[in-house]
C-alpha cells in the first residue's frame, strides 16, 4: 500500500482547500492548528475544526495515528492530524500535555522562532538547549506520544532534543542549509543525528527555505532531495510542504510577531517583502505533488523510493511513534 | 530625613505581619504578589490586596512612587509596593507590561529559577542571556516604569539585563558569592557592574543565602556587609530580607514547582529539608533591624552610612528610578 503524505500544511482552511487535498491524493495532512495560542483560544481552533470536519466529512476527519492514515486510503479521504508550531497552548502547565493530547494534539514544536519555555528557537542570539521545563514537558509527551517537532528550533536545543526524547522526533517542515542557507535550515550534523535516532524531516516548498526562493526549480529541489536521502538514508525523508494557501499577509505577521514585539519582525521576510512569498509554479499547491514524482523519478529514484518520500515514510513514522 | 525600608518580603499576609513591620519602624516594603500566577490570577492577588489595605488602613496603603514613602513617614504608616518573582503575568504578552504597572507592578523579575520568555534562571543548565521578548520587555518596562529585578536570575542574563536597561536595574534580595557560595548568590564581578550602573543590592537574610544558614551570626553578616559595601559602594546596598513569616511549608513547594515538573524540585533546600528554614535568632522578622542597626554600628559603619543601607539607599532608589 503507497500513501500520500504531506506532514506540513498551514492553510486558511475552506472546502476548496480540502478538495485540492483530495485531488493531488492525500491521504493525510499534518495541519498547524496554533502558533501564539494559549489553551483556551487551542480549544476555539479544535471548535473550528469540528466544524470543518462536520461541513466536510466526504472529504477529510481528524486522525489520531496511523490507523487513521489506512482508513483514510481505504475511503479515499484524507486524514488530519493537529500540530502546534509553539507550545503555548500548554501555558507553564506539565499537565496540560496531556489535556492537548487528549484534544487530538499529535506534534509540538518545543519553540517557534524565539525562545520559549522549554528551547531556544533559531532567531534567538544564543541558544541554551532544552530548558528544566523543556525535559519535564519531552518525558510527557513521550508518555502521552505528542511529537517533538524542531522545525523552527535552534541547532543545540534540537541535539538536546534528539538526546532527551526516548521517542524518534521531527523536523516537519525545513530543507538542509547544504543547498540554501537560511536561518531556518538545518546542517548535516544535525540531520546525520536525527536520521541517526530514527527522526524524520519533512522537505519544505515554503520560498523563503529554497534556493532561489520562488525561482526555485524543480530540477534543483530534486537534486537536494538525493543529497539529503544520502546523507540521511532515504526513509528519514518526507514532505512539508509549509503550504500557506489563501492566508492573508496579516497572518505572516501574526505568526512572526505574536505579541511579544511592538516593532514589527520580519522573520524570513523583509521590510521590502513583508508578506507570503509566491509559490514556485511546479508546486503552486498539493497537487505539485505530481510534478514531485516525476522531478524525483528523472533524479534516478526508483518507485519504492519516491513512494516512501511521497508518504510512506511518514506513514511508517506515524506507526512507530504510536 | 531617615527612612527603614525592607525591600523584599513575601509573607502570609495578615494584621499581625502589618503590625510586626509597623512596630519594626518600616516605612516601605516591597511584598512579592505573585510567582507563576497568569494575568488574571494577579488581578486577583491585587483583590485580596484591596482587602488588605481597606481592613488596615490604619497600618497601610499601597506605594506607587518614592512620594508615598515620605507620606508613609509622615503618616506612621508602611508604603506597600507590589513586585513579581516572575514574569508570568505579562504571559507572551508586550502589551502586558503597561497594565500589570497600571495595576501597581513596581518590580518585575525577569525570570525566577527556570528559564522565562525573557531570560534565564539561575538554576538552568546553560544561560542565554536577555531573549527577543526580554528586550523589548526591558524597553517596555523602562517605559512605564517598572523596575528589572535579576535576584533569581542567572549571571550572563543580568549582565545582559544592566547594559540593555537604560534605568539602573536591582538585585532586591541575594547576597554576595564571596561570603556564601549559594546558587543564588552573585559574584563579584556581577556586583560591581551593577553599582556601577547605578544598580543596587538587597542584602537578603533567608537562611538558604547566608553562610551557615539559620546559624548565621550576627557579626558575619555585617562583616559580609562592610566587604560588600567596600566592593559596591555603600550606596548601593539595602536590605531585601526575603522574610516569607507564616507561610506553611506548601508554599514554598509551589514556589519551586509551580506547575513545570511533576517530580518534586527542592530549590535551594533538599530532600531532608524540604520545608522552609528557620530564621536566624537575630532577624525572627523584621524587627531584627534594630540588631542589624547595632551590628553595623559594631563593625564601623557611621550612622549616616547605616541609614543608607537599613532604609534611605533604597529611598534614594525610588527617587532614581521615578
Amino acid at each position: 500500500m503507497n500513501y500520500r503524505i504531506d506532514n506540513l500544511q498551514y492553510c486558511n482552511w475552506e472546502r476548496e482547500i480540502f478538495e485540492i487535498n483530495h485531488e493531488a491524493g492525500l491521504n493525510a495532512v499534518h495541519v498547524t492548528v496554533v502558533y501564539h495560542e494559549d489553551f483556551d483560544e487551542f480549544l476555539k481552533r479544535t471548535s473550528e475544526w469540528n466544524k470543518h470536519f462536520e461541513e466536510n466529512s466526504d472529504l477529510i476527519f481528524l486522525g489520531k495515528s496511523y490507523k487513521d492514515i489506512e482508513k483514510a486510503k481505504l475511503e479515499n479521504k484524507t486524514a488530519i492530524f493537529f500540530g502546534f508550531q509553539n507550545c503555548s497552548p500548554i501555558e507553564d502547565d506539565i499537565n496540560l500535555v496531556e489535556k492537548v493530547h487528549e484534544h487530538g494534539c499529535l506534534f509540538m514544536q518545543l519553540t517557534y522562532n524565539n525562545q520559549s519555555l522549554l528551547a531556544t528557537g533559531c532567531y534567538e542570539k544564543n541558544d541554551s538547549g532544552v530548558t528544566n521545563f523543556g525535559r519535564e514537558a519531552i518525558k510527557e509527551m513521550n508518555r502521552v506520544g505528542i511529537v517533538i517537532d524542531m522545525s523552527h528550533s535552534a541547532e543545540k536545543s534540537t541535539l538536546d532534543a534528539i538526546e532527551i526524547s526516548e521517542k524518534p522526533i521531527a523536523i516537519t517542515h525545513a530543507n538542509p542549509s547544504f543547498w540554501y542557507n537560511a536561518k531556518r535550515n538545518k546542517s548535516n550534523e544535525l540531520l546525520k543525528t536525527l536520521s541517526e535516532s530514527g527522526g524524520m524531516l519533512g522537505l519544505s516548498l515554503y520560498p523563503h527555505h529554497l534556493r532561489n526562493n520562488t525561482n526555485c526549480t524543480l530540477e534543483s529541489f530534486c537534486e537536494m532531495t538525493a543529497k539529503t536521502a544520502e546523507l540521511m538514508g532515504v526513509k528519514n525523508i518526507g514532505i512539508g510542504s509549509d503550504l500557506c494557501l489563501n492566508q492573508p499577509d496579516s497572518v505572516v505577521e501574526w505568526m512572526r510577531n505574536g505579541t511579544w514585539t511592538k516593532i514589527k519582525n520580519y522573520g524570513e521576510g523583509s521590510k521590502v517583502k513583508p508578506g507570503f512569498p509566491k509559490q514556485p509554479d511546479w508546486f503552486i499547491d498539493s497537487r505539485g505533488f505530481k510534478n514531485l514524482e516525476s522531478g524525483l523519478k528523472k533524479i534516478g529514484f526508483n518507485e519504492e523510493e519516491i513512494n516512501g518520500i511521497l508518504g510512506n515514510n511518514w506513514f511508517n513514522f506515524y506507526k512507530r511513534i504510536n
